[in-house]
């Protein structure tokens, strides 16, 4: 497999991780994929990625006990393993913490360990500092991947299917922002998600992926992304998006289909298949349900399609951290 | 080799990644050397660490310009990767900015990127996003060593050295905190250090190496790591250290070694070798000075050894970026 960098899709978050691209250095041979992907990937199919959890800008001290932020931050971290089909080896969990006692290291180190843990990965090391600021958590995960799927491989023809249901996250977010306090389901999806790596794994040893993507910025946004990376257009059939029952309970079906497209911390998995490659037997093997979403076209972006075959371009990028909302 | 943990020596900073020690998983076996050395060892040698930075705990914004916080930060990191002899090949680079535009994350980031590119690395990812506190960058540095070098190994009769000189990036920091500005030699000591990674692998070809660290915590402690890990006593001899020029015409002879035994950030190397191992030829290979500082007994700690033969224990554990000082 050749060096190779992937078209990034739009966002605001994605703007300065993009300019890294604009300076390609000369790659190692023992760098098989740079950055741009999910992950990048090392000699003897090592995936490697990391990921920032920063307190008031992904969680708030009301909403997540200490594990639960440990929990989440490395969730987040190995649902980039997920995405490229890698199985879970080791973490390694940097954090700064305030002064002031608000957080207990032990209890968040723990959250990380059993997230770690359930994806069948050791913690490895790390960092700790005390911080005159918010609790920053800087988690790397290390996977190895025989044949790591990337974002770039998609076709016209392929269909697009996602895993589970979307919007729970957003909705608990868009709850707790609004004064209130979300049911136990969707309290849950926020504050231990489970990277779907297991899903992955089996999907790539079923030879049906072309291309996959982690869904951690909303369907929208991250279908965006296989669509940059394949140079290729990605239809949504918006009616057909497997939104999470307690969001659409809790919020009204359009309000939660509009976290599903543009909430975010699902982290759940957005994949192109071959027509008809995901049969039953396949989805058996999975474990977790699988909806077909969507199709592959020539062409560029995303297209939001309804029920009767109208079409729209999405009109929010997806969460922003980086940026001015959220 | 077979998976291991390597006992830490002492300091309040350690305290909490010693805990991690405390509940050892069952590491996978694709993991070679686990948590508590300078970084971990994976299948096929790849080497892995993260080191954090946060602004007002390791350095001030007006101490540093924006792209020597990155050069900085970047250094720091690579250093584990000496410290094990590993050769660098790429880094991940997480960073939470500030709002208000005290900083600029792209020169940010081009310090990172001249850093990894001096030691032969380029940047393979990240993650970025704004934050209400102080910048925080964690470097996370993945590099090869086909033997990697761990703090274990050293025996009595071995001798201890040290690269280059220490002490000044501690007197920087001592003169920045009196209120005063450090000469160009000392401030460039802290702003843009250079990760020893050629000396570690010169040193690794030559077959010299029982056991090594970096000395990022103070020459006092980073010994501990080697007697602690080791099972032995490490006797510094205090007048053959290597005191930087620059530091003791600042501070005194009296205080630049008090720099260099209980400062930090000097990102040398201190390393056990066999009596008469290190001879002019390795150290002309190496290319830089190598001092030998002392030697190791039977017992455990280390001992600060005078000119008469007194002996004494260190008094001060080094920097500690997790706890109450610094």
């Amino acid at each position: 497999m050749a060096a190779r960098t992937v078209a990034l899709g739009p966002g605001g978050e994605f703007d300065l991780i993009r300019r890294f691209l604009a300076h390609p250095e000369a790659l190692s041979p023992d760098v098989l994929v740079g950055p741009g992907d999910d992950a990048a990937v090392l000699q003897g199919g090592w995936v490697v990625s990391a990921d920032l959890s920063v307190e008031d800008v992904h969680f708030r001290r009301g909403w997540l006990e200490d594990d639960e932020v440990g929990f989440r931050a490395a969730a987040a971290a190995l649902s980039d393993l997920a995405a490229m089909a890698a199985t879970p080896v080791g973490v390694l969990v940097s954090m700064a913490f305030p002064r002031g006692g608000r957080w207990d290291p032990e209890r968040v180190q723990e959250g990380v360990r059993q997230a770690a843990g359930l994806a069948g990965a050791a913690v490895l090391g790390g960092d700790v500092s005390r911080s005159p600021g918010p609790l920053v958590l800087d988690v790397t995960v290390l996977g190895r991947a025989p044949s790591p799927v990337l974002r770039a491989g998609a076709v016209p023809g392929d269909e697009v299917w996602v895993t589970g249901a979307l919007g729970a996250s957003a909705a608990a977010v868009r709850i707790w922002e609004g004064g209130g306090e979300p049911g136990a389901p969707l309290r849950g999806a926020f504050a231990r998600p489970v990277a779907r790596t297991g899903a992955a794994t089996a999907l790539a040893r079923n030879g049906v992926l072309h291309a996959m993507v982690d869904v951690s910025d909303g369907l929208a946004g991250d279908a965006g992304h296989l669509a940059a990376a394949g140079g290729v257009a990605l239809v949504l059939e918006v009616a057909s998006i497997p939104v999470a029952h307690a969001a659409a309970v809790a919020l009204g079906e359009d309000q939660a289909r509009d976290g599903a497209l543009h909430g975010g911390e699902d982290y759940e998995l957005c994949f192109a298949a071959p027509p008809g490659a995901v049969t039953p037997s396949v989805a058996e093997d999975v474990g977790i349900p699988l909806t077909r979403v969507g199709r592959v076209e020539a062409g560029e972006g995303v297209w939001l399609e309804d029920a009767t075959g109208a079409r729209s371009r999405p009109t929010r990028g997806g969460y922003d951290h980086a940026g001015g909302g959220g």
